[in-house]
């Protein structure tokens, strides 16, 4: 993989074509800073197979990479230089590759002209944060009128063995037998899994327009880059608004085995579905791996009853070694979805009526200073403990695998957390398991945490 | 056609799913304007094959046709309420007609939020209009990378005879024979001929992706209903934007009889191609009708030598009675243009390279005292007079057609235009013609003429 | 459009590749005949558009006209050589022509070898017949299962004048708004209008799989070349195989005003359901034209009256000057029809259990002797002297427009037709007034008849 | 798999609609053949996914199964009755299964009607014999004009182990990432690796049009069911016809690891190259496996020069452990066929121009006597001796895994082989080695040879 390829490549998929201004932006000195997030994204796309999740490795190993923008007759073009390889075969660009460069430039140069710099939103405002993320899911062609609900967003680690890989291909291929289509967030493990088994079983039941859409966000996407299986990519500006995007576009949400990240997704629901406005609402939530998974399944449990209460044990079911099973309830609850929707002139495609709070929209940025002043303590409503859990785990994520984080983390040494004892207690029981566990990081070396419980 | 139907309508056709806040623009009371104007519009869409040109006359008798937006969970869905009985088969709307009321609903919510009221684009410079215009036409999806050059405009009068009309339509089916698309500004007359015949071409070629584009504004569209052959409609905000849509959209422009509408586009286009700064494009531009056109087109040619010069005269060419001879010869400069583009690495789709300066631009609002006091002598460059020239006859047909025009005149009475003699004495000659040669007006009554030469 | 082109071509439309085998036949000396009848087919597919419809001055107008065969790697080729220049653009052949010139080709082959020597089907026995019937038309690709009945046959003249022309046209076009496709027979009148009419309602409604099929036969095409609008084109190998696929194929059937050939249609029709084994089946008939043939219906319906008797009057319902009644009553009938097939298990896209007994199957070849010898007496059942009818009328067209009858009558004088009196004086009557009315044939000279009546 | 299942199935795929006649067949008693081989097709292809290769015990298992076919209102249905239960979801059959259940039913009753029985087909002839299987291959619709040649046959065993498996897959990939389709004999092993290998790539190719095209044969295919990946299933009447298929068909072929069955298929091949007629064309033939396969391809090596001499081993090429080098060689080759067939005017899609003797056409069916008069001896062309050798090899295929063939042996004991000593050393050698390898049978158990060598 040390050969590096330098070629020209004409847009396909669902970018339109470019204004003169927006050619410029990408080539003007005056946006330095959109073009750099391109460059990374693009390094990352391009970057598929490789099995790093450290994306500040990945961007030393790449420091001759670079991508031109070019306008033609025919519309735009990109030159790629020194470009990873295995993105090529024989010369040319893998075409699922080539879709994900031209999805990764409709997301930025829409987000950075039409919601961040346009004026047109107010993103301190709940609705407005909303009504953007509208807008991206809008513009990368992802809202569509439809018959059905059909869409499974399916979370779980990027660093899981190879049962617990193998069983999220057969969740993916009941569900995918089934006429779901699979939304994760890109990257290895158990969000290339459900993917890979859904295509399979939707190979055998000749589905032609199979979505299986990969959201991520520039900070992550380096770590985990899109399978090429992906056939719809979104690039949404931060962790945040990708978080959102899951809960609205989903129909249904399973969760495989994973770490930190994982543990973050989870409490993000939570959160949200403890808060009094979304008490009615039915979100089909499932918990699941194989039998040597029961233990990581009790541990979580555990710590969410520790943490949250019973409440929030009852927002999600846990099954243990049946895929077809996990398929089946899925199917089932999904249809209630349907009704509750109809019953309210919701919209299938994007769900409105969930009520997502402010704190879970505002970007957190894992600074050690932050990091130390989040309130972990019981004193508060439920929802905004998850709220607050759910930023911790986000910053043992970023000191795990972003670029900015691990900087941060070399440094000034681990972040410091702290809070009520009893929670501080389950925070660090859960973290000591999954460490245990091997979830924590790819490369299988000995891991120094990110973090310390005060 | 006094039979009224009230119906709930789906979205079909290129709109996207609209968010809450567009969908609230429509209900709002703070949005008034804009939903006048979708009012309007939709009534125009639905009055399709009605036979006045008199906007006034149409709303007045329509002032209970009324159109209401509705969440529902498949996306929005319009009602419909007292419409015009020959847009709907049994109850059912016609599906092409149905396609127009989203595209109209389409483009107003888009040039309403992200063009007129953004902030983004700064309309009183020159290439922030054009940008402007891209924008709107990308959303409408018009712009797309395309292999070939193949859009011919088509302009001419919506008021013509049986024997023109018919030429229009052997046109279109020779260009559609060598598969030329058509776009016209929707409306009968020449404006439909051209397709008519271009669709049953297309079906003897067995094209499936042709494309009758038509592009109309507010103010006209009540007077020129795009007709059900049209299968792209859009709506630009002003007649200014229609004018350089239409310029820079096409490939080729042919132009058939008319009235003071076409000598405004004639004009618009002279105008422009005048600037020095489009001197070496090449700009496929052809004049033509039957046997019985050979004088009027001799009158204009007389008129355009009289005020532009023989260069301008050099700009198109003048073929009589021979629409196969039309076709091949577009085919041929087409070609060229096809050249020049790929030289130059300029889009295929989108004329970036045509200057029209601001004067081309700028909103003309037909007041009698803009009319009156507009600049109609020879010293000045001549694209000037040309772009002066152009807003006397846009005046002429506000005037003559449209709702607000036909207000002003009843209270004010007739616009004074004033200028050097031997200008007005070439357009009081050439407007006389267009009188005698019943091209003012559809009803075919005596012309009350809405205009003075002082 | 004395002009003539010669010019490969290649396969499109639904012609399977070819074996080796089937394209030495259409080069091997021994099949001579199945080369002429190609050939002849084929000039009549190029020779579109063109206004003559005497079978034998078209053959010798092009003498010189030829067609080979060639293979090459990607399938087979044609070469037409002198073909007529209107089936040609810039000289490229207009696509739809190109498909007509390959589905006569594959209709040709497969009925040679698959249906007329393949000894696999006994073509004296009726349930043969229709079973080969059957095989033609599923390999010409028209027998697909459908969900709606949708397909209205419509039969009529095709030297109507422009009045008639119009009208069918205007129930074309209703039909075509109410989703209904076409079948006729090919050609000129009121076998183009309803297609062209259907064409224009569908662009409306927006229609993609239209299906304009066109129903020929070897003997007839010449003189009823197909309009291009024709999008599936089937050459049955007889006229009484022909009819059958009409009576089959079709949900309801519309007729306009004609000439022997129509009548010989409403004989053939009316003689079937007047079978005792048809009496229960639904079979929507409307016989329409504008207010200028009321005269015409009624003389037709006092043939039928008089010679069939009130039951035949009762199968059909005559509606003057109403198109959009037409249209809304066939949509109606059609109903039943369905649910008539969906009791009895019947297939949508095939009418099994109509019973066409082999009277109306058998070739009836119109000699002089053949001719001379019809029993048309009213002492045999109803339906077999309505068959006997209907070969009177099909001799007559034979002797009016196909090669070999125009030449038998130039060689033997006119057919001479015996038959018991208020017969023949009926037949009289209704014979006068198609010549009077010029019902008999294109060219406008005095009509020389074919036929004494004895 | 102990449940069952029955259910009423509708037609997709390529199935046309059945004529009355064709239906009775399926019903009638006279048909009770054709009805029992449907039968036992449509079993091997419900039956997908189990691990047996023994068709004797599968049919024994099965039967309660049994098929109905139903005439409706939209074609035919099919009930089956006691179905094994993993060809349905949730009580749905998939939808893969439901087009192979179709693509059976309408090759058994096109070759029962229009080849076996029609009379058209002179099956004792060379000639006839190819173009009946052109016949068969182009009404299940796999011979289209292409642009491209692109087709790879993969031949190898069923019985293969995992790291062999694997490398078919990633062979597979390597072909696909490069566009070229896949063409096995179904069944597990080498001839499914190749396809959900090159289903992957195709995915990331974004290749809509995948032929994933499955050949079999009555007598085969209950011991090698086609994988749901198979989008083009066929069965030819038997093996020989099906040989054919695949050396027509195949633009290149690639040989994997396998027994008896992959010997037959690579002595087939290698006769009819050897034949002086085929001696200019080229014909890519490329063997290959993973590291652990180089034993295996020195011995076929040693094999195929003791017995047919230096010059066939000089048709293949033998790549060991390198699957890109396999994809860039085909790719390389193919190249080569394509301008060959281009210089000839040859057909893409078929090779007309491979002369196959009729000794490698006419069926041989493996009786205990055919099997004992095989001549085995260098005293005839060489070509000759591969025939026969085939034969020999297909022999004990069918004493395997074939109903009849394992019958024969239960009843009489192992078939007996004779022919000159070097020959049968050879011989002898090489069985030893495959069953030394396990390459016999699927079920692991001690392997009882079918043959004796005398």
């Amino acid at each position: 993989m040390t050969n590096k390829v330098t070629a020209y490549v004409n847009p396909v998929g669902s970018l339109d074509v470019l204004s003169k201004h927006e050619v410029s932006q990408l080539t003007d000195s005056k946006h330095k800073q959109l073009q750099q997030v391109f460059r990374l994204c693009a390094l990352a796309v391009l970057n598929t197979g490789n099995d790093s999740d450290n994306s500040k490795h990945i961007i030393e190993q790449h420091k001759d990479f670079d991508i031109d923008i070019l306008q033609t007759d025919r519309g735009v073009k990109l030159k790629v230089i020194n470009a990873p390889s295995n993105a090529f075969v024989d010369g040319e660009m893998i075409r699922g590759i080539q879709e994900h460069l031209f999805s990764a430039l409709r997301d930025l140069i829409y987000a950075h002209n039409r919601i961040l710099n346009s004026g047109h939103f107010e993103l301190s405002e709940s609705d407005d944060i909303t009504n953007a993320n509208f807008h991206i899911l809008r513009n990368a062609g992802v809202l569509n009128p439809v018959k059905y609900l059909n869409l499974v967003v399916c979370w779980g680690g990027h660093a899981i063995n190879r049962v617990e890989y193998d069983y999220t291909k057969e969740v993916g291929y009941q569900l995918g037998l089934r006429s779901f289509d699979i939304c994760t967030g890109c990257g290895p493990g158990a969000m290339k899994g459900p993917m890979k088994g859904g295509a399979v079983a939707h190979a055998k039941q000749r589905m032609v327009d199979s979505r299986f859409i990969g959201i991520s966000e520039p900070g992550i996407i380096a770590a985990e880059a899109p399978n090429p299986i992906v056939n719809k990519l979104i690039i949404m500006p931060d962790i945040e608004k990708r978080l959102e995007s899951f809960a609205r576009l989903s129909h249904a949400i399973v969760i495989f085995p994973g770490g930190v990240g994982t543990s973050e997704e989870l409490l993000y629901l939570l959160g949200i579905l403890l808060h009094p406005n979304n008490k009615d609402m039915p979100f089909p939530l499932i918990l699941t791996g194989p039998k040597s998974s029961r233990n990581y399944f009790d541990q979580l449990n555990q710590f969410v009853e520790a943490t949250l209460g019973k409440r929030a044990t009852k927002l999600y079911d846990i099954i243990i070694d049946d895929p077809e099973q996990v398929a089946i309830r899925v199917n089932e609850e999904v249809k209630k979805v349907r009704e509750y929707r109809k019953e309210n002139s919701d919209a299938f495609y994007f769900n409105w009526r969930l009520h997502i709070p402010y704190d879970f929209q505002r970007p957190f940025e894992a600074t050690h200073q932050d990091m130390s002043e989040l309130n972990l303590s019981s004193q508060q409503p439920v929802h905004n403990l998850a709220a607050n859990l759910r930023c911790a785990f986000s910053g043992i994520v970023s000191g795990n695998v972003k670029a900015d984080g691990i900087a941060a983390i070399e440094a000034k040494g681990p972040f410091k957390l702290k809070g009520e004892r009893f929670i501080m207690d389950a925070l660090d029981h859960l973290l000591r398991s999954f460490v245990e566990q091997q979830r924590m990081k790819l490369d299988g070396k000995t891991y120094h945490p990110c973090y310390e419980l005060v």
